[in-house]
C-alpha cells in the first residue's frame, strides 16, 4: 500500500463519517442558465475594465474601448500619384500632337514626385513619360492637355479629419494598424488587458517541469499542467495569464491565495481544481466564505463540476481538474467573458454541417460535447466521434470540431445531421484524406510524410474501428479508404472474400504492408509462453482485441486450426481496439500476452513471439483512386523514405508495398 | 515653390537626361509563376530555417519541426476515475443486496482517490458512493460486485509511449500544449522562428511617431508606417520583425542595410520601397549587385512593382511604397515563404460565393486584388467593391473580403458570381445589416452604437452610393435597407414617389433624421457667399456630388426654382461621392464652396449657410422589418444615447427618428 492510499484511506474515512459524498451538493444547472446568471451578477457589480491609451506601435492585438475618428485627413494635401511635373491643368488645354505646348518650369510646371504636395495653384499631374524637357531643364513640352485632377490624390481621398475609422470593439490587427497610421491616430484607446490569475490548487500535484519522472510512474505525484493549457487560451483570447504557485487542499490557504491574486491586481481568478463537492474541493466554500456562491454544477459533460461566483466584485470561476472537463469550461464560460469585457468578439468557431458515423449514445438532461474528427466524402462532411473521457487530453489535441448533443437528446442515430464546431481551418478538413478500419503503425507515419511531401496541402486522417467496421463504412461512403487484414478461414487467402461480402462498389486492393503478428509478452517472457496452445493456461492472462478487427479473426482462426475453444482462455473477453493498448496491457501486468504486430511491441520493450506474416492492405474505391489526395497518398507509400522508415520500425515487409494486388469490379 | 519640389527637378531631370522612364524596366510576371521562381531557386541554395528544442511552456505558437511522439504513456499507470476504494474485482464476485460483502481495508480494499495508482493485484475502483465504512474504518462494505476495469484509467488509455502525437508542422496551441504535458514531452522541436529584417527606405520619409504634424501637413516629410503593418503581419504569422531604421534613397547605403541585417542574424530580408524602375528605386540594383534578381515587377493590381531575388542564399523581397500595394505583396510572396520555411500552413483565407452588386471593369492581362464589404442578403452574400487606389489604407481596414480578378478578365460584370477570400470571420458577415444607398455621418455613429448594444452580435455596414442608387439595390435585393433624401420636384415630398417608381415589394419608411442642408464655405466666408444666387458667380468654384445623390437633386431642385442654369456654375461637373469628401473640397480649397449638411461642416471647421431642412430616412422591405438584426437597429434608433449624440452633431433634428413615416404596399 502506497503513502497515497493511507492519505486517500484517512481522508475518504472523514469523508464517509461526515456523510459527505461525491456530487452530493451540485446543483446542476443548464450552460447558458448559468453563464446568464454569472454576466448578470457581474454586470451588476459593476465589473469593468478600464480604458488606456497604448502607442500605436504597441496596440496590435488590442481591443479598441470606443470608436476611434482620424485624427488628420489621408491624404492631408492633394498629392502627386505619379512622378512628373505638377501643373494647373487650365494652361494645358491648347497642347496637342501638333501644336506641342512648352511649359515654364517653375512658373507653369513644378517637378514633382509621388506623394508630394502640389504646389498653390495646381490640380493636375502630367507623368514624366509624357514630358520632353529642354536641353537646359527650364522648360518641358507636353503634347496632350491634362485634364483637372489627374494623376492627384485628392485631399481627404483616403478618409477625411473626424470620419469614424474604428468602432468599438475592433480587434487592432496589420490593416487597423494601417488605417490609424494614415489618419495620424498615434495613441490609441483599448480596454485595459483582462488579468487572469490561475491558481492550481491540490496537494498531491507538483509543477509539471519539476516532476520527476519515476515519482509519476510509480504515482507518487502527479504533474500540473492544466495551468498551462489555461495559460495559453487565456493569452490567445487577448488577455494576460498570472500562472500562481500550487495551494494544497486547504481552505484557508485557498482564501489567502485568492485575496492575495485580487490584491496584486488580478481581475478574475480561475481556480483549479476542487471544483466538485468532495470533501477535499474546497472552491465552491472559499467563494461561499469570500464573497458569492452562484453557480455549483452544469448539466454539461465534461465539465459539470464548473463553480461561478463573484469575490469583491471579481468574476471567479472554478474549474474541475481532469483536463478535457477543465477546458471545456474555461472555454464556455471564462472566454465569452473575456470576449464581453472587452466589448469584442469572442471569436465563435465556425460551424459546419455534418454527419455522423456511428451512433451516440446520450445522457438526457445532460448537454455533451464529443470530440470529432472529420473528412469531406463526395462532399458530405462525415464525423467520426473520439474518445469521451474526461482525462484523455489527446481527444482534443486530434479533435477536428466539437459537437454538441443538447441536453434533451438521448443521443444521436449514426447518419444523423450534426452540427460540428470546427477547431482546425476548413481547408484542412477538405484536404484530409478520411481512413476508417483497422490500426496500423504506420498510418500515423504515412499521415506525417504525406504532410511534409504536399506542405500540409494534404493529410490523412485515421479513425480505427478495425478491418471489417472500415468495410462497412466504406460501403456506407463514410471514408476514402480502408486498411484491412482481414483472414478468409477457407482460402487463406486476405481480405477478398470479405470486400466480396461487404463492398458494392468496385475497389482496389493496394497492400501497405506485410506484417509479422505474434504474441506480446513481458521482457525476458517470465511465464515462458512460446505459442497459441500456451494461451489455455491456468497462470496465464490474455488480452483480446475488438470484434471485427483483423487480429481478432486471425486468432479465431488459429484458435480454430489448433482446436483450442475460446472460453478456455483467461481474458478473452477483455478487449482492446488497437496494438498499442494491447501492448500497453502487458507492459502494465493487466494481461501477460496478447496477439499484435511487433512494431507495437518494440515501442513498448516488449519481447515478441512471432505467430505469422499477414497481409495489410488499403481498400481503395475506384472513384477516388485518381483524386489528387489520393495520388499523394500513393506517391507518399511508394517513395522511399516511407519504406525505410517502415523498415527501421520492424516486423514489417515492404516487398510488394504501394503495388495494387487487386482490382474488384463491384457488383 | 517648395524645397521638395526643387529636389524633385533635379532628380526628374537626371531621369529625363539618362532616358530612364518609369517601369521601363519592369518585365511583369504572372503572380503564381513569380513566386514558384522564387520558391525553386531559394530551394536551390539551399536555404532553410534550423530546428530548435524549446522547453513546452515557450512553445505555444511554435510550430513542430518534425513529428513528435509520446514520451510517456497517459495515464502512466492504471488509475483511479473515482475516489473510492481499489479492489480485485473477483474478490467481490459473490456481493449483493441479500448478501453484502465486507472487505478487510489494507489487504482487500484500498483507499484511493481519482488519479491515484491502482495498488498491484487491483482491479476495480468501487466508488465512494457504494460504500459503508466500519465505525473502526478497519472494513467496507459493499453490496454489489465490481467488474474488472471498472472506474479504471487503464494504462495509456489516452496515448500509449512512442505514439505519434503531433505530425510536423503543426502548430502549437493550447490543446497541443495539454497533450505534450500529458505525454511527458518537455521539450518540443520546432523550427526556428524565422527573423524577417524590414528596412525602410526614401530619403522623404521619417518614423511615423517623431512625424511634425505641421511637417506632414505641409508635404515637407511622409510618414512611414508600412513596417508597422508589415511587422505587425510577419508576427501573425508566427515570426520576428526587425525594423531598421530608415535608409535614404541610396544604393550604397541600401547594399550596406541589407549586409547588415543579414550579419546580424535576418533569415529574410524585406526592403520598402524603392521597388520600381524609377531614378530612385535602388531594390533591383542592389539585388543585381549583391546576389540574384529574379523577378522585378508581376502582373497584379495593386502590387506590380515587386522585385524577388536571393542575397548569399537569403530570400529578399522588395515592395513598393503604396501601403495597399505593398500589403499585397508581403501578403503573395512572404507570408506563403514563411509558411513554406516552418513547413505549416499558410493560414489561407476561407472563400466564400458571393455576387457582385456593380459592375467591375478590369484590365485584361493584370490580375487584380478588389476589397470588399459583404453582406448576407437572403442566404446569397453581396460583394461591394471597396476603393481601388493603392494608397487607400482604409480599403484594406473597412474590407470584409478580397476578391480576385484573373489576368485573363476583362472585366466582371453586376451579379457575377465571385470567390471572396475573407478577412473576417463567416459570423460576422451573417450579422451585418447591408444598408446600400446615400451617404450620411450618423451611419457610422450608429455602426458603433449597435455594435456596443448588441455586445457585437449586429452591425451595421453601409456602402455609398447615393439615393437611388440605393433604392436599385434594394430593388434587386441587394442589401437590407437604403438610406434616402430623395425630393419630389412636383410635390415638395421626399422619398416616396421615388420610391412608388422604383421598388416593387412593400417597405417600411422610417425616419432617421431632419437635417440641415446648406452651402459650406471657407472659415470666415472670405467669398461672401450667401446663397444659391452665388453660385454663378465668376469667382466661385463650386463642388458638385454625383448623379443620383439626393444631394444632386435638391441642388438640381433649387436652381430649377431659382431658373440657374447648371452650365452657369464653375465646378458644376466635379463630382465628389460624400458628405466629408465635399467639405475637404472646399477646405482644400479646391473649390469654394459646396452643398451639404452640417456635421460635416462642423467636423473640418468650415462654415456653413444653412438651405433648408431635408428628410433623411431608411427604407426597409417589410420582409426584413421583424429580422432581429433590424429590430436591433431601430431599438438602437430609437435609444437615449443615439439621439444625444447625433443632436451633438449639429444640424440634425431628431423629432421624428425612430418614427415610421410612411408604410408602402409594394405593387
Amino acid at each position: 500500500m502506497t503513502t497515497q492510499a493511507t492519505d486517500a484511506g484517512r481522508d475518504i474515512a472523514r469523508r464517509l463519517e461526515k456523510g459527505q459524498k461525491r456530487n452530493t451538493y451540485l446543483d446542476l444547472k443548464p450552460l447558458a442558465e448559468a453563464r446568464d446568471l454569472w454576466f448578470a451578477a457581474i454586470e451588476a457589480s459593476g465589473f469593468a475594465l478600464q480604458e488606456e491609451e497604448v502607442p500605436l506601435p504597441e496596440a496590435r492585438r488590442r481591443v479598441t474601448s470606443r470608436l476611434v475618428q482620424a485624427a488628420l485627413s489621408s491624404p492631408p494635401f492633394h498629392a502627386a500619384a505619379m512622378d512628373g511635373i505638377a501643373v494647373k491643368a487650365e494652361t494645358t488645354f491648347s497642347a496637342s500632337t501638333r501644336h506641342p505646348l512648352d511649359l515654364q518650369v517653375g512658373t507653369q510646371a513644378f517637378w514633382i514626385n509621388t506623394g508630394q504636395k502640389l504646389p498653390e495653384g495646381c490640380n493636375a499631374v502630367i507623368m514624366i513619360e509624357n514630358l520632353v524637357a529642354s536641353p537646359s531643364g527650364e522648360s518641358v513640352r507636353i503634347e496632350r492637355a491634362a485634364f483637372p485632377w489627374q494623376h492627384v490624390r485628392k485631399l481627404g481621398e483616403d478618409m477625411v479629419h473626424s470620419e469614424i475609422l474604428l468602432a468599438p470593439g475592433t480587434r487592432i490587427g496589420p490593416y487597423e494598424i494601417g488605417a490609424l497610421a494614415a489618419a495620424r491616430v498615434l495613441s490609441v484607446p483599448v480596454c485595459k488587458k483582462p488579468v487572469v490569475a490561475i491558481i492550481p490548487s491540490g496537494s498531491e500535484i507538483v509543477p509539471l517541469m519539476q516532476a520527476r519522472e519515476e515519482d509519476l510512474c510509480e504515482g507518487r505525484c502527479w504533474p500540473e499542467f492544466n495551468s498551462l493549457i489555461f495559460a495559453s487560451l487565456v493569452e490567445e483570447a487577448g488577455a494576460t495569464a498570472r500562472v500562481c504557485d500550487i495551494v494544497p487542499d486547504d481552505p484557508d490557504l485557498l482564501q489567502k491565495a485568492v485575496r492575495t491574486a485580487l490584491a496584486e491586481g488580478a481581475d478574475i481568478v480561475l481556480l483549479n481544481a476542487g471544483s466538485s463537492a468532495g470533501s477535499r474541493d474546497y472552491t465552491a466554500h472559499v467563494l461561499q466564505t469570500l464573497g458569492t456562491l452562484l453557480v455549483h454544477g452544469i448539466a454539461v459533460m465534461p465539465g459539470k463540476p464548473a463553480v461561478l461566483g463573484l469575490v469583491d466584485g471579481h468574476p471567479v470561476i472554478g474549474a474541475p481538474g481532469y483536463p478535457v472537463s477543465a477546458t471545456i469550461v474555461v472555454e464556455e464560460f471564462l472566454l465569452p467573458l473575456l470576449a464581453r469585457l472587452q466589448h469584442t468578439i469572442n471569436p465563435a468557431r465556425q460551424t459546419i454541417e455534418a454527419r455522423l458515423c456511428q451512433p451516440l449514445p446520450s445522457r438526457p438532461g445532460m448537454e455533451e460535447r464529443i470530440r470529432v474528427k472529420l473528412g469531406d466524402v463526395d462532399g458530405t462532411v462525415m464525423a467520426v466521434p473520439l474518445a469521451r473521457g474526461a482525462g484523455t487530453v489527446t481527444s482534443l489535441s486530434r479533435a477536428d470540431g466539437m459537437l454538441a448533443v443538447p441536453a434533451a437528446s438521448e443521443g444521436l442515430d449514426a447518419g444523423a445531421a450534426v452540427s460540428v464546431a470546427l477547431l482546425r481551418p476548413q481547408e484542412t478538413i477538405r484536404s484530409a484524406l478520411l481512413a476508417i478500419g483497422s490500426h496500423d503503425n504506420t498510418l500515423d507515419l504515412l499521415d506525417s510524410l504525406l504532410r511534409r511531401r504536399t506542405s500540409l496541402a494534404c493529410s490523412l486522417t485515421s479513425v480505427h474501428v478495425g478491418s471489417l467496421g472500415g468495410l462497412q463504412a466504406l460501403e456506407r461512403h463514410q471514408c476514402h479508404l480502408a486498411g484491412s487484414h482481414l483472414l478468409n478461414l477457407e482460402d487463406g487467402v486476405y481480405n477478398r472474400q470479405a470486400i466480396r461480402d461487404n463492398i458494392s462498389e468496385p475497389v482496389v486492393l493496394l497492400r501497405l504492408v506485410d506484417r509479422v503478428q505474434g504474441l506480446m509478452v513481458r521482457p525476458g517472457n517470465p511465464l515462458h509462453i512460446e505459442g497459441i496452445r500456451d494461451l489455455v493456461r491456468e497462470d496465464v492472462t490474455f488480452i483480446n482485441r475488438q470484434r471485427g478487427s483483423g487480429t481478432r479473426v486471425l486468432l479465431d482462426c488459429l484458435l480454430g486450426r489448433e482446436g483450442i475453444r475460446a472460453q478456455a482462455i483467461r481474458g478473452y473477453r477483455d478487449e482492446e481496439f488497437t496494438h498499442m493498448n494491447v501492448a500497453a496491457a502487458v507492459l502494465s501486468g493487466r494481461a501477460d500476452t496478447g496477439l499484435g504486430v511487433l512494431s507495437s511491441a518494440r515501442a513498448l520493450g516488449l519481447d515478441f513471439i512471432p505467430i505469422g506474416v499477414e497481409e495489410y492492405d488499403l481498400v481503395i474505391p475506384q472513384r477516388f483512386f485518381e483524386d489528387s489526395r489520393m495520388q499523394a497518398l500513393l506517391a507518399t507509400i511508394r517513395s522511399r523514405v516511407f519504406l525505410d522508415q517502415v523498415a527501421a520500425m520492424g516486423g514489417y515487409g515492404t516487398e510488394k508495398t504501394g503495388q495494387v494486388v487487386w482490382e474488384y469490379e463491384g457488383r
